[in-house]
Order: structure tokens, then sequence, then C-alpha cells
């Protein structure tokens, strides 16, 4: 009976991406811990990079300077 | 002291039902616990179906089967 | 879908405050948003005092002021 | 190696006091914990007031009446 | 720059479920959204079985009635 | 009426470390976003090591090779 939430900041997630991150977290933890997949709820959550803060500064900053 | 965190998938919440929900879960935590309701914050997160995996798919897909 | 946690202070919750609170919650989404109980979960989190502030200081310490 | 979490409500939070409070907040669990910044995460989460509940009631209205 | 968060009902987690469970879903966000292992964090909470809710009752009573 | 959550995996915090957090954080939001301090409430996580997962394996075998 897990619930997941994944964190991630943009570039976009695309439909196709969410279901693939959705089926793998969920045979994870049944391959692992043997959980029921009926039972375990996953939450994907997308926050701009302007809130995401890593190294005391914004993650926009961060991606500016690695391009 | 409560901090209460709902997460719903759509269809779409109306200020009403999040109204009912807040006062209805304050108040519960009133009754059962004794919780000072001032001191109660409840917050309402509305998930994409897109976003919510259920028994390793999206309930996007889940519910487009059910109807 | 709904996911709901809910994060009390001590003094203790019984196992019977907690069931009465998982089956409080789960009815109040079912009667305001006709949520399926048997998709409601619910999660409750015990917080220390020491762990919690309020006004900028720890539960603890408010706590004793007010007896 | 801390994950700090911040839900505020409006209104709108500038893209530089979201960066101020990511410095802010990296800087204190360095100071305080001796934390590494570069291992430290903030998200911060801005919560419509409709959907943000204080003493049973919708923080919108509670605005209404502070104005 | 991904975080991610399990939530999960005993039966007890050993170390290496839980290493595996991390390694498992930093792969996972890897190979779907090509995320830098080194940013991605993963935190396991385990919820005692009195604490977690699913269907409106606990899932103590749901794991007696299922033995 | 801000929420943050803090957290952050041992060696332990003391009591005095947790005060100066919830002091250090209300302040923060009250000088950035002039957030009253009464309706600040600030929740921090101890979080195990075994349960933390950083550059996908536990946090507990980054510290051994650390020392």
């Amino acid at each position: 009976m897990p619930i997941v939430n994944i964190k991630v900041t943009p570039p976009g997630v695309s439909k196709e991406q969410k279901m693939e991150l959705i089926a793998g977290v969920t045979k994870l933890l049944q391959d692992v811990l043997n959980k029921n997949p009926a039972q375990t709820f996953v939450v994907i959550e997308e926050v701009e990079t302007d809130n995401w803060g890593a190294g005391g500064e914004q993650v926009t900053e961060i991606f500016k300077r690695s391009k």
C-alpha cells in the first residue's frame, strides 16, 4: 500500500514519460517489497525552476550557466 | 496544531466543495482530538490525472475505461 | 482517489482516535466529492513537540506556558 | 543533505523573493547544522487561497475580512 | 534534480530492500528523464499500520482479516 | 500563513538546534514575505541514513566513505 511522490523540475515531462515513471516505480515496489500494484499510488509534481533551490540558488540560474 | 494535506484528482473541485472539506476536516480534528480550529491548517492540492498513477497506470487511462 | 496526510503533535493519539480520523476523513471525501472510500488513503504522522514550531518557537515551550 | 519544502499563500511571491528564501534557508541550515549548501534542496509551493484553510475556513474569506 | 518520497507500511523493510528501492528509483529517473543520479534524493518513510487508512479503516485491521 | 517542512539526516539535531531552525526560518519568512510569525508552522523530520538515498545509494554508505 505504498504512496510515492516524485518532484521534478522541467524541462517538460511528456505524458508518455509520466506513464513510464508510474509503471516503473509501481513495478519496482512489487519486485522489491512484493507490494500489490493495485494498491500503489504515484503522484508526480512538476516544480518550476524558479521555485526550486539547490546550493543556495534557483535552478533557473543553475540551468542558465550550464548551457 | 494539526496540518492536513488533501490531494485529489479532478474532475474539478468547486470553491464550495473546498470550503466543505476545510470545515469538515477541521471539525473532525476538534471532535476526535480536541484540536483548536484556529490552529488547524488545511491545504488542498489538485493533481492532474496524467500525474497520478494507480495500479501502475495513469488515472487518465483508468477514467477513460470507466466511462 | 484521494491521499490525505494528517500531521499532529502529541499528546498521544490512541488507536481508536486514529480509527475515527481515518473513518471520518474518508467519509468526508465521499460526502463532499463522491470519492470511492476503497481508493482513499489516509496517513497520520505524529510529530514530537520539539520538532514542531509555531510563532517562531517550539511547541514544547508553548505547551509548558499554557499549563 | 536537507530537503526543505515551503508552502505559502499569495499574494504573489516574486522571483527575487524566492531567491532570498532559497539563499536564506540554505544558509540557516549551514549555520545551525553545518549542512553542505550544495546538498540542500529547497522547494517553494504557492497555494491558492481557495485551497488553504485556517480556523475552518478558506484563507480567501479571511483575507477579505482583514482588508 | 528530483526528490522522491516513498511511504510504505510494514512488514519491515530491510536495509538491503531500501538500497534496492533507492538504486531502482534513481535509475528509473535517469532512464526516463535523463536525470543526474548525483542530484536525485530519495526518502523512504515507514508508516505504522495503525497510522495508515484505506477504505475507511486502519491497515492493521485489513491485514488481520487477510491472514 | 506558511508551512515549512525540513527533512534532515542525522547526526542528531539537538533541541537547541531545532529551536534555532524554527526561529530562523520563521524570521526569514517575516523578513522576505512579511508573513505573520504567529501563523507560521515549521515541522522538522529526522530521517535515518538508511532511509535516505543520494546518487543512487544510501547515505549510510556515503557517510562511511567520507570518514
